[in-house]
């Protein structure tokens, strides 16, 4: 029987603390069917979508963005935790369950009217999301999509992102 | 005119550091057509290979080895920095300007007799490409290919990757 893709996600406990249930998408990735499903489950979130680019989160949105991207021809753009792109950036700061985490895009990347799809392997708490949400907003840009591998509903992102046009393919329930 | 890939690539003085010309893929793959030609063109330095999977290095790695691991219908593998991956890893630790940087890969993505094909943005001393070969064959796999987007022949990466088959795209001399 054909695989579904939460078939090849692996749940590790106790990672990267004790107590989360790490949902593991190197499994899926590492399978060459796995991939396939994935990029082409996400790509049809995108179905009637007008966008003008994907923008990955570091770095696993990097690894579903790039093939969507390609395969679109669309331009992609790198989200990068704070330090790593060479250009002038705005950058956006957030909290974490213990401190906080900035990350950054650069400035020539994203144009005021662009309309651009945010893509992450996963969506727990919104809190990274909603922060490149925001980068993309400062440069006069629209968010159209946010598209995920990954959701757990518990941890409520929904919420967090309610004034976006959120879409996942396997959900993961009692985070 | 048709647009080279050099054309898309954009030069950064002085990051990271003073003296250092950065060569920057974001304005690449911040274009359909320079995404699209970067990924066409390292495909086209594996025809003929034999390989099993694409192993792309954090973070730029993976921005190049997704689509073109999507593209063949292969395994992706990650090669990240230390304490990101959740299962049982192998890891190699590899000389910096300053310091040191430790690199890991799980143990269940590769397996013994694999062939397999690194892919980096970058080519300049090797150290960390060097460092991703040794992951793969302690797990008993064998690189067959390295490819690289950009080379800088200067810093003489291809003498410390004297055993394997390297290609690259676009050379940089004079750095």
């Amino acid at each position: 029987m054909k695989k579904k893709l939460e078939d090849y996600i692996v749940t590790i406990p106790d990672f990267p603390k004790p107590g989360i249930l790490f949902r593991d998408i190197t499994s899926v990735i590492n399978n060459a069917d796995g991939l396939k499903l994935a990029v082409d489950e996400l790509d049809k979130l995108l179905e009637g979508v007008d966008y003008d680019m994907i923008a990955g989160v570091e770095a696993r949105g990097f690894v579903f963005g790039a093939p969507l991207a390609y395969k679109n021809n669309k331009p992609l753009t790198l989200i990068r935790k704070k330090g790593k792109l060479p250009r002038e950036t705005v950058e956006e700061t957030y909290d974490l369950e213990y401190g906080t985490a900035t990350i950054e895009v650069s400035k020539n990347d994203i144009k005021p009217g662009d309309k651009v799809v945010l893509v992450d392997d996963l969506i727990a708490t919104g809190g990274t999301i909603a922060a490149a949400a925001r980068l993309v907003e400062r440069l006069g840009a629209e968010v159209v999509k946010m598209i995920f591998i990954i959701e757990l509903p518990e941890l409520k992102g929904r919420e967090v992102l309610k004034d976006y046009d959120v879409a996942s393919i396997v959900k993961f329930e009692g985070e």
